[in-house]
This record gives structure tokens, sequence and C-alpha cells, in this order.
């Protein structure tokens, strides 16, 4: 299942029809009419039992039949018999098939799907689909679908998990000036996934950028390590995010959606650049396939209009960028390029007087300038000025400098200015119409910047010591049938990977109790410890701040009393003695195991920050220190870790240490625990740590 | 200064140019161009001194050597002269000036523009600008204005705050297929201003839409009151929402830019619709120029692709609109027009199959159908379709239903879908090149239909008798030299004005503190009232639960000896004793002096909510009973007030009449208060009221 076989099957030098046709209309007759209009220059197989000759290609009775070596078959015959061609094609040495043929898992048929991908791999053939437009390749003159021709010539490559939509996007490259040099439908996934194709198009020469449209992935986890192992800018448009969306998305692919938020966090640690809508798709792959990463925050924005300069002064915030004024010495600059009444701050307003010059100069000096890392230039169209002069300054102050600077563009105006926005995308610099979409768009750059200069891979450290006792601990209350460990026992792991639990010791007795209380030191809690009583409190099963032995006396048969009261069958191990924290912040750590993404790590505030606000963030576990930092300044309450309200700020690295071996337990408990929480976790001022003061554990079912 | 006079400005019948030149490039020579190649059918009188022809046309050397009428002038001559314009224009007895000169107050020079506007004013004369493009009108044939031409015609008006932006937009109109049939540059805002034009245009037939660019209003209370009004729609975009776009804004325009947050609600409270940038307050004109309100919240949607389905139910959920499944007899209908593997629920997919009859079946049923209160149509284009074909069934079911319900319609694809996009405008249907753009489309047309439902149109009542008793505690403290009220102080005006403060009242002997202690019921809130002494607590200045006599005399004295040693110098009024209020749901009321929208009210929820979270909404006032409880809800701590966390409902009704109460007092109170706030605020369960426990009212500087 090497590179070598997406490369025959994404860029086959020789490719099969298999369900060739000569009759218009036919999805057989389209692809061959498509490969012969798109100029393809390797050898092209038309297969058909009973034709002879379509469209001048001499065609095959069956792929055995081809002479020479065949790198990839595009499959149209009908679902029912393609389990044979893959075969017969898996006898030839095929590399891959592309089977737009439908009628698989997206209509209930997982078991033709599994037996078709079954039975290719066996030959070690790829499979790309089933229910696929196809894949066209620019660089290869190659348009093997269905859909009407090869993309406008571009630096990205677009894979599609909607075959419409990468028809409907196949035309628009022209209309919209972004090109592409790939554009793959990935349909069914039953085999080829986004993880296989980020990684082929990483090592693809003609590919700059990578996009994609996607609904729901199968493997989530392996499309974090293939994106973030990507130098490439990858940027994705996730479809079904809102809760009637994904139920649409579901029944349409046949593919789980995961919940939004985890798919967000999930991006955000594979190192992918997330785009809100389709057009937002199209600009940031336009500026990601153009423009270098933008290395620093520093943005500038010369404008020849205050009001457009107000608008991106306003994106720049919405889009993580908030400008900064320019220094004295650049201000000094270009107030040379501009007449008294303009302004050198930040936007630097040009005035309405600006011309050809002007734009040149202070584009030239701009991106000269130490300070700048980025460049955003606006134009307003006037009578006096000619768009594309302007447009041909920037591109040669532009190329003058030539440092790596990345620049975006925006022209406001009629026909003069979309003329000149089309020459600049042209000539490698992205503009858009709308002085926002330009800043958006050097966002883009920003983040892809960012992404490679954050590092923070993380590491999954499995702990041999740790699994073993766990194991026994959870094969005890398996052995009990039961699927949850009790407080005692979920603490017994925790301590184990290295959480700082409170100290808990189960007391049988009264007089275990006194001992242990007085191990443990004054004051303490005790706590009920049964398998049928979840809801200790509203049991009577709790006691705080027992001070001394009367009192553990006192409390152990209160507890035992009220336990037997609350339900007479409860199975009860005993009394816990604990170690009674002092005071915190409450915090909240989880897991849960994402359908798509596996164990998957929750961090929030407690109180009403989780129970009212929902302000809770998620990582895919493992989690890097790095990844553990950024969760704790993500939510809403993340001032109160800083420490607000005159507090001291808490302990972050104690925190971002916990959440860290949190990720790594639960990853490596993964076919045993299904879910978990701490909470509360109390945590102290720096350098004073943390105390997970409850723990539980579900178990999976087995 | 009534309508007439702005018919006269923004409409006018014969047009004098003073500063008209015969040079071309000069701004007096493009206008007169500009009037002659618009085709305006009224007289034009070139005012020049020295010349006698400009383009064919007379030239007279002032505006009193004219013959007729003169409905406007437009002025171009330099800043210097424009007074003495003015005056004789006013002579003339012209109705308005379109002002286009420069270098006023943009650039500090504040004492011009108020001498020309009271110099017009004195005649009756109105002033449009000055420091403006000018003002354009399809309607009259009218390009009053040195942009290079007259829009695309269409049936929404424009009104822009900037200049070089109504230039590049007007050329826009045509590139974007969005038109207008008046574009007015406002600029300084010296006479006429926002209000005056929407109400002007309100009565406008040619304008069905009123759109506003705006940077900064002047008197927001007017804007309001106008706004409100209108029953057309009014859209703006407000630029310089941003902290370092509102610095930008407030040096580009001379004019103050409020909190992003103030215009917000304002807006809100306008009923004005909001666009988020550029292309969004275009794609919305267009929408709410073309189409009726949305009447209800069921919006259905129609595709012929799952992929644009599924992010047209994004966009539904993300713009306030959330999809919900289409019920079973329109399901059955749906059914009938679609293949097997379509989907009949909402977005219902007639599958990439559907030709030109399936649409026309689809849109027909679906806008007959009585649960459908808006539709949005997808197309993605296919080669199998033709585009322009179903923009035409579109169209054609549209018409042929025709009982009013909001259309609109996103294609996906190249050339051929973009023409059907043109077509589609052309006919009186939006459409646009992305799923979410018609979404969001829709969505405004259910915000301009919701503010008309809505209703809820506050009223001010002013309160002598409480405006009398407020203005003598008040004129008390300020000969006392004080900005400050004291907490009994602000309590008097609070309760004056209906507010339920808790009983206070100042005791200056520990008998009389016994003596207060008792009527007012045991136990009490004792704290210091001295007007040095703002930090109560840290004074050692308050005791609370103070529970029997003995215990009033012990806190009487603590209370004394405390702030004697917090501030020896501090004038001690007495101590306040007070009801102590039960524990409750703890609420902010504030209220500040607004640059531009003047006494607004903000509600909060207090401790974390608003220290940490910002959680804070406002309204300018008054406030309707309906707008007060939509504060409530607008918080994201809503559901503390809903009853989160198994607790009882909060006292909504108390909180929305107490909420307009305090609007009704600052506004009574706006000459004397400038800012106050009621912190905390207990609100109890449903039925048993709040009270306002702490208080404070700083007065205006006079």
């Amino acid at each position: 299942m090497d590179n070598n076989h997406l490369n025959g099957l994404l860029r086959p030098k020789s490719v099969a029809v298999v369900g060739a046709s000569a009759t218009p209309g036919k999805i057989g007759y389209t692809v061959i009419d498509n490969l012969l209009k798109g100029k393809y220059e390797g050898k092209i197989y038309p297969i058909n039992p009973t034709a002879t000759d379509i469209l001048g290609l001499k065609v095959y009775p069956d792929i055995g039949a081809v002479p020479g070596t065949v790198d990839a078959a595009i499959i149209t015959v009908p679902a029912k018999l393609v389990l044979e061609v893959a075969e017969e094609c898996g006898k030839k040495g095929v590399k891959g098939l592309i089977v737009i043929t439908s009628g698989f898992s997206e209509v209930g048929r997982k078991d033709l799907e599994d037996d078709l991908v079954k039975t290719a791999n066996k030959y070690g053939t790829r499979v790309l689909g089933p229910n696929i437009v196809g894949t066209l390749s620019n660089s290869d003159h190659f348009n093997g679908s269905f859909a009407p021709g090869l993309p406008l010539e571009g630096k990205a490559s677009l894979i599609s998990q909607s075959g419409a939509l990468l028809i409907a996007l196949d035309a628009a490259t022209y209309t919209r000036k972004v090109g592409f040099d790939k554009l793959v439908s990935i349909g069914n996934m039953s085999d080829v996934d986004f993880a296989d194709i980020i990684e082929f198009l990483e090592e693809d020469d003609g590919t700059y950028c990578i996009s994609l449209y996607i609904e729901g992935l199968k493997d989530g986890r392996r499309f974090i390590e293939s994106a973030r192992k990507a130098k490439k800018p990858v940027i994705a448009l996730k479809a079904g995010v809102s809760a009637h969306g994904a139920a649409a998305a579901a029944s349409h692919t046949g593919s789980l959606a995961g919940a939004a938020k985890v798919y967000g966090s999930a991006f955000k640690q594979a190192g992918v650049i997330q785009a809100a809508d389709l057009n937002d798709l199209f600009n940031r792959t336009l500026a990601l396939s153009l423009q270098p990463g933008m290395q620093g925050d520093n943005l500038l924005i010369l404008t020849n209009g205050g009001g457009v300069g107000v608008l991106a002064t306003d994106a720049a915030e919405k889009y993580g960028l908030p400008l900064k004024f320019a220094p004295a010495e650049l201000q000094t600059e270009m107030k040379k390029h501009m007449p008294e009444f303009g302004s050198s701050k930040n936007p630097v307003d040009l005035t309405g007087m600006a011309g050809t010059e002007w734009y040149y100069d202070s584009v030239h000096y701009a991106l000269t300038d130490k300070w700048v890392d980025g460049l955003v230039v606006l134009y307003c169209e006037t009578a006096m000025t000619n768009p594309m002069e302007i447009a041909g300054a920037i591109k040669r102050a532009d190329v003058e400098v030539g440092n790596g600077k990345p620049l975006c563009v925006s022209f406001v105006g009629g026909e003069k200015s979309d003329a000149a926005i089309a020459w600049l995308v042209e000539n490698g610099i992205p503009a858009f119409n709308a002085p926002d979409l330009a800043v958006n768009a050097i966002a883009a750059l920003r983040e892809y910047a960012k992404i490679h200069q954050d590092g923070g891979t993380p590491r999954f450290i499995p702990n041999e010591k740790a699994r073993k006792a766990s194991l026994e601990v959870i094969a005890k209350a398996r052995a009990e049938g039961r699927n949850a460990l009790t407080e005692i026992e979920a603490k017994q792991v925790f301590n184990a990977y290295g959480l700082p639990v409170t100290v808990t010791s189960l007391a049988k007795s009264e007089d275990e109790a006194v001992k242990l209380a007085k191990e443990i030191g004054y004051p303490v809690v005790m706590k009920i410890v049964s398998p049928e009583i979840l809801h200790k409190s509203d049991a009577g099963g709790v006691k705080v701040n027992v001070k001394d032995e009367a009192a553990v006396r006192d409390a152990f048969q209160t507890i035992m009393k009220n336990a037997k009261a609350y339900n007479a069958d409860a199975n009860i191990h005993g009394i816990a003695v604990q170690e009674m924290a002092p005071w915190g912040t409450e915090v909240i750590l989880g897991s849960t195991s994402d359908p798509t993404f596996g164990p998957t790590i929750m961090f929030g505030l407690g109180g009403i920050f989780v129970e009212v606000l929902k302000d809770v963030t998620f990582r895919v576990t493992p989690v890097s220190e790095e990844h553990a930092a950024e969760m704790l300044d993500e939510i809403r309450g993340a001032p109160i870790i800083r420490g607000a309200r005159g507090e001291a700020p808490r302990d972050r690295k104690a925190l971002t240490r916990t959440i860290v071996a949190y990720a790594n337990m639960i990853l490596d408990l993964r076919d045993e625990v299904a879910e978990s929480d701490a909470n509360p976790v109390l945590v102290y001022e720096e350098g004073k740590g943390l105390k997970v003061v409850d723990a539980r554990i579900i178990l999976t079912k087995k």
C-alpha cells in the first residue's frame, strides 16, 4: 500500500475504462470523451465485451486482454459487477481503481464495499471511491472523471467528499479565477481516504496547497497525523457543523460526522487551517497557494480610502491580526508618499490622490521595512486613477523587493477593478473585491506560519507499570460485573498514571476509619463506597471536615445508617477516608471516546462555567504541553486561571502537566476506558499544584 | 426644515453648479459633464464670474443672476468662499446646498462648518456635506457628483459616509449586479444627517430598501427614531467596530465612533438590520430590495446536491434560522419529484438527477405549502442540466404561485451559472454564487419581518414628582461641592422613581441606629456614610447580619472607630442602617452617557459574569418592556435568570419592569446624572420581586 500505487491511481500513465460505452450520455462514454478532450497523453484502454471501437480507440473485451500494463482502471459498470472487475484488475496488476459506480455503503450496502476493498487489496490494488466523480490532474492532462473538463490551472489541489460540489467547483475555477492542479473526488472512502491523499499531495510537485471539503472523516487520528506531517498548507471546509447539518451529512455520505467542537480542536491539532464557507475556501486557498506564510503579527495596511481602511481594520481584529500603529521611522518614510492630510499610522492612508507612483513607492518601502511582516494593499476605484496601472505598480514593487513577505490586495470598483484583480491573481498576487477578504486571506497566511512555528508535537508514552496496575483494578470490577469503577478504584488508576489525587483509603470498619484518618491527618472527608450508590451526597453518604476521632466514629455510623436507608440492597464496600483538600479553583477534566477521533480529552472550569455556559474545550489524545496550554487560554473563563479579581494566578504548569498525563492515561487505556472524569480538580496558586478530589471511570462494553 | 427642502436637495428640478469650470479635470467641470452625461432633464446653471460657456451651457456670474428658481446648488468653490456662496444661495431661495468642497471639520475647521450651516439655515436652506462626492438619483437622471456615472438601476438607495467608497461602489453596482436608485454622499453631516435622509427615503417612491454605510453618527437618538419609524427595510454596515478601527474612523471623519456594543444595541432598537462586511451589505441589500419579509421561522431548502445542502444547513443555524424537518404531508409531496435515493426532509435533496421540471414542480409546491415561510433554492451545476433553464423554472413557479413568500437562490458553477444568477437578479429574485449567501439573504428578510412584528415602541414618561424630589437631593450634594451622591442619597433618587431599594436610613447616633434597626426589623446591615469613603468594606465600614440591639451598638462604635482610623479627615454623615435583603441572584444595572446615543442602560449578571466575562448588554433609553426582556435573554448567563442548576426561575417581570423604570429615571435626569449603578440587585424567584441593595450616582459636571 505504498505511495507508488497512489501515484498510479492519481497520476496514471495508462488507464482502462471498464464499462466504456459508445453511447453519448452514458458515463462510460463521457469518461473516454473527457480523457480525449483533456489531451491525456497516456494509454487509454476502453473495456467492453461487445464494442470494438469507441471514439476511435480500440476496445478490449476484458482487462486481461489489454496488451501492456495498466496503472489505473476507471470503473463505471453496475455495482453488482464491480467485485468481479476488481478481481480481474488485481490479476492484471492494476495499481488503483477509480470506482465511479454508486450503490454501496451510501445506500446501506457496506458489505459490497468491504468485499471490493478486500479483493482489491489482496492484489495490492488501491480503491478510490466508490460513488465518486473521478479524479483530475492538470499536470497530467488527465480528466479521469465525468466532470466536464479540467479545472483552471493552478497550484492548489482539492479533495472533495461531495461529487456534485466538485463538478460545480470545477466550472467555478474559471469564473472565480482560483486555479487547481488536481481535483480528487473521494466518495465513500472505502480504502483511500483523506490521509492517504494528503500524504500523496505533500510529495506532489504540482501541489502547493492542499484544500479539503470534508463532510465526515472515518479515521480521525490518521487524518490528524498525516495533516500534521504536511509542510504544505492544508485548508479544510467542514460541512455539517450544525446539529441539523450533521444529521444531513450523515444521511448523505454514510459516514459519521463528529461534533463540530471536536472537529475544530482536531483541525487545530492537525495544523489544518479552517475555511468558514465555500467562498472562503476558494479565497484562502488562493492566498495559500500563491503566497508564503506570514512570519510575525505586524500587518501593515495601505489604502487610498479611509472607508475601506476602517473596514480592513475591523477585519484584522475579527480575523485575529489586530493592527498596531506603525513605528515612527516607517511613518516618516510613508509621509513622503502622501499629501499632508493623509495618515501614516496604520492603515497608511495615501488618500484618494494616490496614483500609480505613490502606490509603487509605498508598497516598495513597506515590503522593505523590517517591522512589516505582511502587507495588505487596498484600492478604491477613482476616476483619476487607472486600476490596471496600480496593479502593475504593486506587482513591480513586489518583484523588485522580492524578499518573501506575503502580500494580499483588495480593489473595490467596477469592471476595471475586476480586470486588475484578475491580472494580479494571474501574476501570483491574491486579490479580492472587498477589503475584509484581503485581510482574511493574509490571516490565513499568518495561521499557516504559526502552525509551523508552534511545534508541540505530542508524544504518547505507554506506561507499562501504570497500565498493569490499572488493568488489575479494572479486571476486578469487570469480574464483579460492573462497568463503572468506584471512586477509590478510579483514583487508583489516576494515581498510577501520576495524577495528583487526594489520598483516599477504604475503611471497612469504624476502627479502621479512625486509623486511616490519623495517618492521613485531620480534617478528613468520609464517603460511602458502593457501586450501587452513585449519587453519594443524595444518599447522605458524605461527611466533610471531619475533625477528630469522635467525629470519625460518629460519621462512620451515620453514613452507614443513611446508606442502608437509601438502598437496603446496596453492596457496600466500606467508607472512603480521604484527605480534605484545601479550597482552590474548581476545574474539570474529562474524556470520551469520540466516534471519529477516539480518546478525546475535555477541559473546563467548574460550577456555572461548565453547567451554564458549557465553557469547555477538547483535544484529541495525545496532547502536547503546548496544546494543553492552549486549552487553558481558549475557554471564556481563561482569566480565572490567569488570576482574576485580585487573586494570584493559578498553577498553570501543574494544570498543563496534568492534562498531558490525563490524555496519556486515557490513550494507554483506550481499550478499557469509555469515559472518565476528574471533577472537581482543585487548582492552587502558582507553584502549589492541584488535587483531583473526585474521580470517575466508565468502562468500555466487552 | 421640511421634507420639501430635502426633495429640492436630493431630487432637484433645477441645479446651479457654483464653481463651474471649463477646464476638464476640475471638479467644477466634471460635475457639469456628469449632469449632462446622466441626461439630467432639469435646468443646469453653471456659476462662474469669468466664463461664458461651459460644455454648451450658458454661464452666470453669480447665483443671483440666474433667471428662474434654483432647487439645489452644487458647491465646488474653495472652502473660504463657501460662506459667501451660502449667503447668496439663501437670498436666492435655494432649497439645498450640495457642498462638495472639503477643508471643514475633517481638518479641524468646525468653526467654518458651523458658520456655513448657520448662514444657510437662516434662509431655510439645507446643507448636504461638506466634504462629499455629491448625490445621485436614477429616477431623476441626476448625477450631481463627481462620481463617474449613475449606478446600475435598482430599488435600493445608499447613504455613504465615505465618499471614496461611494465612488467605488457606484462602479461595482454594474459588476455585482446590485442596483440602486439613489446614492447620497453624506460627508461631515454638518446639517443633513442620516436621520433626515432616512425620513426622506421612507417617502421616496424609487426606494424600497435603505442602505447605510456608517462610520459614526452624530445624533444617535434621532437616528434611532427615524429608523424605527421606517416601514422600509433599513440595513447598515458600521465601520470602526474594532478598538483600532474606531480610532481610525474618528481621525477620518471627525465624528466620534461609539462603542461597537452600544451601536449593536442601538441598531436593534432602531430596527436596523446589520451587514457584516461590504459584500454582505450588497447581498442583503439585494434581497431586501427585491423580496418581501419572511413572516415565520419555517425555512425550506431545495437542492440538487447534498454538499451544498449541508453547507446551507450550517449557514441557517449560523444566521439564526435553524432548519426543522419538513412536515409529513410536505415530504410526501416532495417525494414525487425525486428519485428514491433523494431526501424529502429538509434540505429537500432532489439529487443530481433533478432537471428543469423537477425544480419547477418542487418550487411550485414548496411556495404553495402553508408550512413554508421562506424558500432557498440551491443548484450545483451539472453536465446534464442547463442553469438558465433551471433559473427560468424557478422564476416561472414563483410568478405562478405569486403569494408573496420570499425566495432566495444559489447557483454554484461556472459561466453558465453566473449568467443564470444575473438573469434571476434582473428578474427580481436574489441569487448568489454560494449556498450560505442565499441563506444569509433570507435571514435578512426574516430579521426585517421580525422587526415589524415585534412592536415594542418604548415610551418615555417624565415623572415630575420624582424629578423634583431627585433634584432636591442632587442640589444638596452639589451645594456641598460633591459630584457623587452617597448611597442613601442615590437610593432616595432610585426610590422616587419606583425602584425597589432596600430600606435604608441614616443614623447619626448610636441610639438613633438602635431605633431605626427596630423599625426596619432585625437583622440589619450597617454601613459608614461618608463622601470621602467610597470603598466602604476596605475601610472596615460595613457590618452585615447585625441581629439585636447590643450588636447594633457594638457595630456603630466599631464602624466609627474604623472609619476614623481609615481617614481621619473624612466628613462622616453617620451610619446607614439598612434592611438585610435575603440572598438572591446578583444582577447589575448601570448607566452611562454615551457620546453618540446619550443615556444608555446596561444590564448584566453579577460576580464572575461581569468581572471576568464582561457579560453585559446595553440599550439606549427609553426602553420598552420587550427590549428589556430581550436584554435578559441576550447575555450568556441568560440560563441563570431562567433558573439554571435546579433553581426556580427568577422574577423576570420584576426585572424587566425595573429595567424600564431605571431607563426612564436616567433619561428624566439626563442633565444631572452622568453615570449610575445598582450593584448588586438581588433577584428572587418568580413573583417575589427583587431588591436594589447598593446604589451609586455620579453627577454631570456643571
